[in-house]
């Protein structure tokens, strides 16, 4: 196996920390010892304890000698939750550390690396980079003092209808396609939509999977005043204001076109069903000056059957 | 090589004569002795002559004991343009045909096949039946008084727009999209758009690509009245009267929405373009009494991508 390849192995396990892993990035970390894997590990929810720190409990004293692949730099800066991965790693033991990234977060960036070279780890960087910056985009933001990672998720028909003219849109997508969402709801720290979609639809804006247990995201109307439960935000802006890495904005028509305006959706995500559905709703307040300013924006970076329907994602071009 | 190995390479020899092989079925037409190939046809360009006479030629006196794959049954009936398939396999001594689909011209129904039997020629029937259905189903429709095959071609954003507010819709597909857009016009009996597309972008509507020196498709207007050089139809039905197996019909949204909702689209081609335009225009004028109605009419039949758009092909559920 190449580095690469462990690195996507560890890329894998950092997804399993999708959504749950706040105030924390979601890290993966893989150690091998003569080919064999003898520890994983990804952030726990909550944060801690992180990754390098499972995947070396379970190597135990394997661990001298062996290779770890991070998805992101281990931290330098130790916290009265765990100590700072950094020295873990050194402790331990290991050889060789291959970092996908950098890490944002100023108390380290940088100093884990440098840390770790002084021990007299061998350190390889940039392995699976683009990979890791893709998983951490709402954690770099973050960090950037962005805001959240935004997903718009939209169920539309082959042209482009939300709902019909009196708003109905269940349902437009098949089960599968919705089965699917819920996936994308539980990687998210919030769910939002518009008041308008809650003032139709009640949505239960929930993780509803057949065994889940997991954690719940939050819940927020945009645009709406107090409602009981519901966390309400007046304006975007408020969006960067809870620590959230990743949101999910799941409609309507009028939030989905005011986001996408304001230039604030790095991902869509299309549920297209096979239909054409004619007069009805769709995106709404974007408004372009001319068709060149349409172009260059997205790119397609999955699509996948779900049952008779197809998921796109596109990612904003930055 | 199986049978539908074969029939599958006389298959593509028929698409060759799309959209030129009128007032004929678009044939394909293979002879193999010994596992090798010894003739290959399809109908020329006006009808004549017919794919098998042309493989008998190749083939010539090798003809005699092989095995003719023809993806139409061969006709019955001589003209004043030709003499009868069927004769002419009889007389060329093949052992063996096989045909994709019997004929739905009544003047030969079954007739053909019957006299190839009766000559003690071994006839399988049915192989890639479906696929020789597929290629001809404007030439079945044209039989059966239904008209030709409609197919809708629509360059759309993702967001289903068709054209910005005031029907600019110059470009949302890029140059390899609107390429193969050319290939489509090459395949049909005649291209037409709406009146308002014709007011506004005055489209020349003919096939443009490199090399090509083959014939023009003739050129409609739905809805209007006199154009210079232009044939004019002044209602949907009016499609059925040029004895066309094949129509594209290039927009706009108006004629779209009109044709859709008399339900005559038989063929959906989709160039969507990885932008959002928002505010703009769309399908009109199929308005549906409630979601359900829009579920199980089509299926996705071809996708690829045209550069950085992609091509969705669905076909009607009939």
């Amino acid at each position: 196996m190449t580095d690469a390849r462990w690195m996507a192995a560890a890329l894998a396990l950092a997804t399993r920390g999708r959504g749950s892993s706040a105030p924390n990035p979601n890290v993966g970390c893989i150690v091998t010892a003569g080919g064999h894997v003898i520890g994983r590990g990804w952030t726990q929810p909550g944060g801690r304890p992180h990754a390098e720190a499972m995947a070396l409990a379970q190597a135990g004293a394997a661990a001298r000698g062996a290779t770890a692949h991070v998805t992101l730099e281990p931290c330098a800066h130790a916290s009265p939750r765990g100590p700072a991965c950094a020295d873990g790693l050194i402790a331990a033991g290991l050889a060789r550390v291959v970092v996908a990234m950098t890490d944002p977060d100023p108390r380290t960036a940088g100093q884990g690396i440098a840390r770790l070279r002084a021990a007299g780890i061998d350190v390889a960087e940039g392995v699976g980079e683009q990979a890791a910056r893709t998983e951490l985009a709402g954690f770099i933001r973050r960090m950037a003092g962005q805001g959240p990672e935004v997903t718009l998720k939209l169920a539309l028909s082959l042209d482009g209808r939300l709902a019909l003219p009196d708003g109905r849109s269940r349902w437009i997508t098949g089960e599968v396609a919705r089965a699917h969402s819920h996936l994308e709801r539980a990687a998210a720290d919030a769910i939002i939509v518009g008041h308008g979609t809650w003032a139709t639809d009640a949505p239960a804006l929930d993780v509803r999977l057949p065994g889940w247990s997991g954690r719940q995201p939050a819940r927020a109307v945009l645009g709406s005043t107090a409602i009981d439960g519901i966390l309400t935000l007046s304006s975007l802006a408020e969006l960067d204001d809870h620590g959230w890495q990743r949101v999910l904005v799941e409609g309507g028509g009028a939030t989905a076109g005011a986001l996408l305006a304001a230039d604030r959706v790095d991902r869509l995500l299309l549920y297209c069903a096979p239909i054409l559905i004619g007069d009805g709703r769709s995106l709404a307040g974007l408004a372009l000056p001319d068709l060149a300013a349409a172009h260059g924006r997205w790119r397609l970076t999955d699509r996948r059957p779900l049952g008779s329907d197809s998921l796109e994602e596109y990612r904003r071009n930055r």
